[in-house]
């Protein structure tokens, strides 16, 4: 019998918001993989911590160094891909032996995930079932301690890797905004929200739902900060409130 | 002591959905209160079903008929305002007495639920905690089985409820599309999608992550269907993939 890989969400980055569901999976897994930098622990793997059993055979899928390639060059992706494959033909070699694999997931798979990734190569060949979670973006708003949206208010999510009019243009025409993958891009996030005109209503979280969550107005944040990968953007929506 | 005002979401509709917090608040709850239509048993407090404690205290909250008036009537939220401030006079009363109140939310209470109306009258007040959700769209778009964003996808969220204009202007300049609140709109969005050169790529997700959850894409649904109000509308991004 074919096993099945699961690319199973584990949420924001408190284990007490995982699902009922990947809190099972993982409590009973054989065989867990996920990504991680090399030299580090991995944020998926600390997320699910001790909730792996001791006995579980653990794949780290190590990502390629690729800060020297740029995005546009054709040897990003196919270093990429190449690492992908290697990583799926592994999990595919496992669940072929009759073992069903526990991939961690930070967040929510199908949602900027890389996860995606390996689904797209496995799913052809062998049984893969993703399991939804708390996104990020929503333990970030909870944060703020406001909703994100009222009434028929547009949400729009944006990546802080787009060029900044194209940034500065999608956030003017936005009711609710969320804009994640913020690190090195915060400086031109910040320009952005300025030409927006929603630089006042903005909002910093860092680490959500982790035990070093900060929020804070992106107006108290000092000029030239550094801000952390793992820090989302929120400007809430203002609609109809009865 | 005051008690706290839990804001529960409890995901998009499997309790095997529900987070690990929500599933434990839920099954040691003393008070639980949940928005109903009348005459229904309500949405939230049937997905939440035996795990609310036979000794626990319910208090349904039941909409104020509103059918007859329009919502740009300022009677609309009129009716609305009185029904809210009534149930949290209620949830504020038991916070002050020192007991403890769960909220039951379908999806994530921050993210277009009704909580935040109670919310938002409570916490100058007593002790509020929200507690965030698997939303109805990240099970819509698992249950599509294809990721809803890939590399810098930008996502945009609609209410069904704009206007036909709005919709497809939007819907035009979106990556990755969710659109929610179907029910009676689902003609005009099939309309804005065809306008917005998207109706090849769109999905309806019916009941997602319910026992009677379906997936189809919309050129398969037939003209003049009556689609219900828990239905999703999915076009998924295409952005960069290794």
């Amino acid at each position: 019998m074919t096993g099945c890989v699961y690319g199973v969400g584990l949420g924001p980055g408190d284990p007490d918001l995982m699902s009922v569901k990947a809190h099972r999976l993982v409590t009973s897994a054989r065989h867990v993989a996920f990504f991680r930098k090399t030299g580090r622990a991995g944020q998926a793997r600390t997320l699910a911590g001790a909730l792996v059993p001791e006995t579980a055979i653990e794949f780290p899928m190590e990502y390629p160094v690729t800060t020297e390639i740029p995005v546009s060059d054709p040897r990003y992706n196919q270093t990429l891909s190449a690492f992908y494959a290697k990583c799926t033909e592994h999990l595919r070699a496992l669940a072929e032996a009759g073992e069903d694999v526990i991939v961690l997931c930070e967040g929510d798979p199908f949602f900027y995930g890389s996860f995606m990734h390996l689904h797209d190569r496995l799913k052809a060949h062998v049984p893969v079932e993703v399991v939804p979670a708390i996104t990020g973006m929503s333990a970030a708003w909870t944060a703020t301690g406001a909703p994100i949206t009222w009434g028929d208010d547009v949400l729009t999510v944006l990546m802080g890797t787009l060029a900044e009019d194209e940034l500065s243009q999608k956030m003017a025409s936005a009711d609710a905004l969320v804009v994640m993958k913020i690190g090195r891009n915060y400086a031109k996030i910040v320009s952005a929200l300025r030409a927006a005109g929603k630089f006042d209503k903005a909002w910093l979280v860092e680490y959500a739902a982790m035990p070093n969550q900060t929020v804070r107005r992106i107006a108290e944040v000092p000029e030239g900060y550094k801000a952390p990968y793992f820090s989302i953007v929120i400007v809430h929506g203002q609609g109809r409130r009865p």
